[in-house]
């Protein structure tokens, strides 16, 4: 109760200066000069003034109600997941729900109340665009991972035994995440039970994996997807920091890059006929596998309960689902008591199984009771924007035959000045058809994923 | 840069709560309320009067300046150290000197400015006070230290060799810290590179140790130590977190706590009684070692140049030095640029030998960096109190008894009703009066030294 009256008093607090009056004032009299013509200011006034009225509309006494609501549900989720019973934590949802329906009426929407909400996560967006990209793919991922999971359970490849001397992966993982060019005068690598990427000031990133003795791809995959985010954050200028310009632009921007270099770099061939070598010497076990079969172990697939745990092939499967329920939920067409039953059947459909329980159905996600609803679509669009970007960034035969060599930085290089350099100045898919030539689709990950999984 | 800022801005902020008028009018209308004869009541009324006459003695401006000069001082300091340069920390430590001068001056004493300082510690003591008890236990301390480090190189005991497994240790340390009264319903146990206890609410207290594969005690008595500190914030009366009836007195007092359960109980011959056969069967190669052998390991005794490397027997010498050091500093009858030298010369009179290098000299300890001037004193004050806690407790033959039989709780409950259970109700010297029925005294502590390193 201690934190939840912190929380509280911070929010609270936060809010109250991003309403006051001298904040308003200070923004009006900035709006009132010549902005001119430079692009980064404009938006960095735009976003500030985005921000100022959406804090606006809500008040204080909801702010307050939401932070205690929150601290609530995440202790009463961790509980219920434990005990797996849905019926302790479904109070707690639907007070969150309708919070955050009335956090969407407040900010105003064109169609549904999921626009208002992921317009927070994912900035120039609509739920009809991400349902219409989604829906599009929606029988194509179906096929691909069916495909790869059935692949995969025809022909077993397992690594061989460790220990993986975790020292040993340390090394290893701190010369990859080197060679793509995360700066550790300005970042760290530490150790926690789930790993994360988190920015604690200009240039002080901060990410984190976790070990397993008997698989050093666990750790160093961690590593790669983390990197990813942190590279972005490493790319931000730096004198911009807090404002637009000095900004991630949204979490669907956000995963494309922890995903392209954890998918789409770290888990190629050209990546490992580099690398392999290395991790071979690194850990003796190794030679007794070949490179071919340890790709064919890094694209292993297969239909796990658990979102986290999903592989590549199957990932999308898992948002799919949770975008569907969490749209129905705040449109009043699904009843949080019958989430459990919507889930499994919507779980059984997808994956051809139902989890065994709540715990591993719909309780197995912190997001809801973080109040993070609307949040999770952007997953999938950090997935196909992954896509987008880096076949955009392998037409450039300079950057494609680097990858080819092991040679990263040409490829960061593109990624800082088609998407970091931009910070938040930019809509999201206005930086992708700025970057790439073409408005976000998913044409470019669905070619990508069965080339990986159904060749 | 970024994180000085922010430190500079949540200094001048928290600055600004505890000075403001809304603040000083709610204290005034309490303070004219009857405040009845509730002690602790009163005792919080005085000890709030007492911070925000402190507080408003100073300016925003000069701490802003603490701030910013504390946080340059701590990279300059480590900086320093590294490369061993102190003439590098120098031109730091002359301004967050001059900074504790004034903030002494503005806050007033009566003797010097170390007074105003420790008062910032060690509420209702004084330097002569201080240095009266020091003075007084030198030449005992120095005979006893010499003592101890000759009969431990005449006779050197090595613990067998390891590993001692880490897993093995922390269940080993998980038992001992249950048996003494620590409580992980409201703490933990985690792993940082130097240990140390911190509250983040009422009934939410962290302790962390560090892990040596090759001598389990190292991590055990780190435990023993922070859980001391734990125990006594575990103690406090929890529903006045934040008031003065629901804090620590003092570091003087949190010291003693962690000492006496680290030293007086965890060195004892009779914990080893009961934990020695234990420890065997978690580390089978101890059944090498004798109990008699394994204590004279415990009690082994050396002079380090290193005030943390430093065993029971030899640790008060390193702070008797800092104390002088420090206090001419403060008088300005030593000028900064003469700290290595006159560091050196004093070591040598104490040790007998002078460090190698400033490294291991005058910059081996973050504290002035801190701008922590004024608190060396209370480590050695924490060893004093903890000694005549621990001979009074004993005094209650039930208590002695139990701890004979490896039954704390007893101890424990003595503690809270004398100790824990008052907060900073009374002034740390009146607290150990009423507890031992003496005033603050060396006696105990020497006593003890001397049965323990020269019998």
């Amino acid at each position: 109760m201690h934190r939840a009256e912190q929380l509280a008093w911070l929010s609270s607090r936060a809010h109250e200066l991003a309403t006051s009056d001298a904040w308003k004032c200070a923004l009006e009299a900035a709006e009132d000069d010549d902005p001119g013509t430079d692009l980064k200011h404009r938006a960095n006034l735009r976003e500030l003034r985005r921000e100022f009225d959406r804090a606006t509309k809500l008040s204080s006494e909801l702010v307050v109600r939401d932070s205690v609501a929150g601290s609530l549900a995440k202790h009463a989720w961790a509980d219920a997941r434990a005990r797996s019973d849905f019926s302790s934590f479904a109070p707690h949802l639907a007070t969150l729900l309708e919070i955050a329906r009335e956090k969407a009426d407040l900010w105003g929407y064109d169609d549904e109340p999921y626009d208002a909400l992921l317009e927070g996560y994912e900035r120039g967006t609509s739920t009809a665009a991400v349902a219409s990209l989604f829906d599009a793919m929606r029988p194509a991922v179906r096929e691909i991972a069916a495909g790869a999971v059935a692949k995969s359970a025809a022909h077993v490849v397992a690594l061989p035994p460790g220990p993986y001397p975790i020292e040993a992966q340390q090394r290893l993982n701190a010369r990859i995440a080197e060679s793509i060019g995360f700066d550790f005068q300005a970042g760290r690598i530490d150790t926690t039970a789930h790993p994360f990427c988190t920015t604690l000031g200009p240039r002080d990133v901060r990410l984190t994996t976790r070990y397993m003795e008997s698989d050093f791809t666990s750790s160093l995959f961690g590593v790669l997807h983390e990197a990813g985010h942190g590279l972005y954050e490493q790319g931000l200028v730096a004198e911009d920091f807090g404002l637009a310009s000095g900004s991630a632009v949204s979490l669907g921007i956000h995963e494309s890059q922890s995903r392209l270099w954890e998918n789409h770099v770290g888990r190629s061939r050209a990546f490992w006929e580099k690398w392999y070598p290395v991790a071979q010497e690194a850990f003796p076990q190794l030679v007794r596998m070949s490179l071919d079969s340890f790709l064919e172990y890094l694209w292993r697939a297969e239909f796990s309960p658990i979102r986290v745990e999903a592989d590549e092939a199957t990932y999308d499967l898992h948002i799919l689902l949770r975008f569907q329920l969490e749209r129905e939920l705040l449109n009043g067409s699904l009843a949080v008591g019958d989430v459990p039953a919507a889930w499994n059947e919507g779980f059984h459909e997808l994956f051809g199984f139902a989890p065994a329980d709540d715990r591993h159905g719909c309780l197995q996600d912190i997001h809801w009771a973080m109040g993070g609803i609307g949040y999770f679509a952007t997953y999938t669009l950090g997935n196909i924007n992954s896509a987008q970007l880096f076949a955009a960034a392998r037409r450039e035969p300079a950057i494609d035959m680097a990858l080819g060599g092991g040679d990263y930085l040409p490829l960061l290089d593109w990624l800082r000045r088609s998407v970091h350099d931009h910070g938040a100045v930019y809509d999201p898919a206005d930086l992708i058809a700025r970057a790439t030539g073409n408005v976000p689709s998913t044409e470019a990950y669905l070619v990508h994923l069965q080339s990986r999984y159904l060749s």
